[in-house]
């Protein structure tokens, strides 16, 4: 059986105008690889609502996943949960048990609830939370929608607590073969190799080494590790001692 | 007038397995703010035609330019050129002018070209040459779609010799407010403030201090500075002491 996919969408002006440089795509990758999750696209839009409602409405449609990074705060610019909710025709308000939990913590800090951090408990009608153990604050899973935060540490732990509740399939395996030959060199036999292995996939990464001279790291990945194991044989072969 | 407006697309496999952490959007967002050309949306898709050919047709429609990473080398999953040329219906072979810079350098390095080097030389019908001054291979600019290489180095290369022949809008500008004070209780007066002050965006990035206790940096995008700047000094005027 095919694996489960997925999409991300990642929220927020600052992403866009390049003041902040996003984190949160490059380890959801890595750990949606690991759990047999195939991440098939990922957006980036502004803190803007019809573009996320868009987005979301697409991306949901055509995954098994959408996880979303970002806009879950008390600010003016946090209005992901209610794009959501929008996109896919759900109620949001305040709901009891997510208002519980922000209490709670406030509480323990000694903090007033106001209207600003109330606003972080309006979650979708018939959403499951996802546990902040970061910063308290939920996020949720609507459907298919799996609407995290922004900030990297707080993403960080979301994931890892959500991802264990998904139902993944077989792990993406890699195996790297660095050959110390120019791109130009080795594209000929390793298109040849990768259009007699339809199940495994070939990605070719050169570098520039410090003599100037070139080299590429061939990744091979697939769900059969003999499979990998067996190209990669059949690369050093090909490429002998210029292949390590 | 509005700024023209952008969309980046991101073209691998090793972005959405989490081989390879993307630097290409982070460095093209802010060069794109410098420039006063609002970048409005990113995607990344995997080496895969017809979601390559989807992409550009749809986000070379919805902006003024579209801006490409990766794919433009001479391995079998570099298919970049021959997809945007699909996708904006134009004609794509070896191009003469190419073919001349590539056996060029090749001559100079004592290589030989052949049939995977000869690829990189494919460019449409009607496309204008980008520059390489690093790995010589050209990238190209077809109607208001920019293709240029994934690997870093080549990709900022490109984008410095392209960026000037684009005509920009107003830059943006920012002055950032650092509050030490919870979002929670930031949440409301900047709330206001920005209702207030439609020509101008706020954003607010909380972080965490080494004390366990939090603040946030409130940036305020536009492109009159001191719009800008009277909206900073009234961010310190509220938060007072607790505003840096």
């Amino acid at each position: 059986m095919a694996n489960p996919t997925a999409a991300m969408l990642v929220i927020g002006d600052e992403i866009l105008s390049g003041r902040t440089r996003d984190a949160n795509m490059y380890h959801l990758a890595g750990k949606l690889t690991e759990a047999g999750i195939d991440l098939k696209e990922v957006r980036v839009v502004a803190d803007d609502a019809p573009k996320i409602e868009a987005a979301v409405a697409s991306l949901a449609h055509k995954h098994d996943h959408l996880f979303t990074s970002g806009g879950i705060g008390p600010t003016h610019d946090d209005i992901t949960a209610d794009c959501v909710a929008a996109a896919m025709g759900a109620l949001i308000d305040v709901r009891d048990d997510a208002r519980a939990i922000l209490q709670a913590h406030y509480d323990r800090q000694g903090m007033e609830m106001n209207d600003a951090r109330l606003r972080m408990a309006r979650i979708p009608n018939g959403a499951l939370l996802i546990d902040n153990p970061v910063s308290h604050a939920p996020g949720f899973s609507l459907g298919n929608v799996h609407v995290m935060a922004g900030v990297p540490k707080i993403f960080e732990a979301m994931v890892e607590g959500l991802l264990p509740t998904l139902t993944g399939g077989d792990p993406l395996l890699s195996v790297t073969v660095r050959v110390d030959r120019g791109e130009g060199d080795i594209a000929g036999p390793l298109g040849e190799l990768a259009a007699s292995n339809p199940n495994l996939s070939f990605g070719s990464y050169p570098f520039q080494k410090k003599d100037g001279r070139y080299g590429a790291n061939l990744v091979i990945r697939g769900t059969d590790l003999s499979q990998i194991n067996e190209a990669a044989a059949r690369l050093k072969e090909i490429f002998g001692d210029d292949a390590t």
